[in-house]
């Protein structure tokens, strides 16, 4: 048995999320019938972040074991002739036979696009969130600064999920403005659930200027979630990039 | 009775075309039913432009008579209200009784999205034409001027389509590269039909070697469809602008 690791992108519309459940068309569903198609074996598929219905990835990560002899490259060839057109293999490689692409990872990036535009709405509908209110993008810039370090994110995590720590580690979030587009590059040690969406729903009221920058620190360390502001919608969510320690992932 | 203009986005993807027919879902039936909707009147909506199956449009040209009370420039709002995601009005005027978005227009404009990325496809799937194979730029750009000017058009019209004339004058037909996309921009007082995909596929021949820039004045002059290349797929194609004489459109 070998270990794949593979490196996808998905347009995550018409999908229910990344991860399996019982009803509903998953990409790991998908992944796991195009690689018994082509092999036989029934795998389970790890994947390195998990990502709700509507949300796409540009970099998520997946591994499986097979016992097929089909080249480790050669597995993004095999897989992208068999999926849909909507799930894409960027690379495939041969991975340690413990490496497991979620609890490896040391840092995840997420973006998040904005589009501010009257015209073009009908093209981005489901690649991002048409926001045509006026914002001041100053204050949201200064607001997302805020994020970085290690902080508690209970107010930035859906209410409901449970988890042993809120704690994390933002290594940058930062805001750019380009063409009609507003995207947020964040990378952390890890998220919380809908914790990207609650930050860009805040910073968008910041935006607004129903908040200040500065409300920023006061609503981290409330810990409560009535404070901080909505959830954005998922279609402007973007899984971009896994990393793991050298060594960690690959043979070689 | 007054004539409404509409200036309207399109995403082609889930349309059978722009013009009304017998089976399936148009961009015409669909703009008819919400104006029906609002006003309890059947309406004959007139458009500029033909777009097949999965083209899209930045700036497709409607219009219609009503006798509602509707003022002109609220037609745009009181329609998105009602219209699916993926066709928005982006501007609505009153036009001169005699105002016919096809028959008027002296230019019409359209755009051809090539997408060269390795990764992305997953989400241009719908919007460009992904193709990966190595391309000759400066050959194709050479070979795109060649089309402008007045010319019979016959060899990049869709075989079986019969017109009183196949001259049509190309204003401009430029080739652009930026980041990962190669963009025609073709404006002319007309199109046959599938004459821009014909011309697009006959570029792309360019670009692969197969066909120097030089051939295309002979291809032009053979009048002849099995001389030009393939048909390059809709999901490219973006009628982007329609062009009036002075006056012929506006009250003002």
């Amino acid at each position: 048995m070998r270990r794949i690791k593979l490196i996808i992108e998905y347009d995550g519309t018409n999908y229910h999320g990344s991860q399996i459940q019982a009803n509903g068309h998953t990409v790991q569903a998908e992944l796991q019938q195009c690689i018994e198609r082509l092999t036989g074996e029934k795998v389970s598929l790890m994947l390195a972040g998990r990502t709700d219905a509507r949300v796409h990835a540009l970099g998520q990560v997946a591994a499986f074991d097979t016992a097929s002899t089909i080249p480790a490259d050669r597995w993004k060839y095999a897989l992208n002739s068999v999926l849909p057109d909507d799930i894409k293999v960027v690379a495939s490689q041969e991975a340690r036979p413990d490496f497991h692409p979620r609890f490896d990872a040391v840092s995840k990036m997420y973006r998040y696009q904005i589009y501010r535009g009257e015209t073009g709405v009908a093209f981005y509908r489901h690649y991002a969130y048409c926001f045509s209110e006026p914002l001041n993008f100053d204050h949201m810039q200064e607001a997302a600064r805020r994020f970085e370090g290690r902080h508690d994110f209970r107010s930035f995590c859906a209410s409901g999920s449970s988890v042993k720590s809120y704690e994390r580690t933002v290594f940058s979030c930062r805001l750019k403005e380009q063409d009609r587009f507003l995207t947020l590059e964040i990378s952390a040690d890890g998220f919380l659930y809908n914790m990207i969406r609650i930050i860009v729903g805040t910073l968008l009221e910041v935006g607004r200027g129903s908040l200040l920058p500065q409300d920023i620190d006061r609503i981290l360390a409330a810990r409560d979630r009535s404070q901080s502001g909505p959830t954005a919608p998922a279609q402007g969510l973007y899984l971009v990039e896994v990393k793991y320690p050298p060594f960690a992932e690959d043979m070689k």
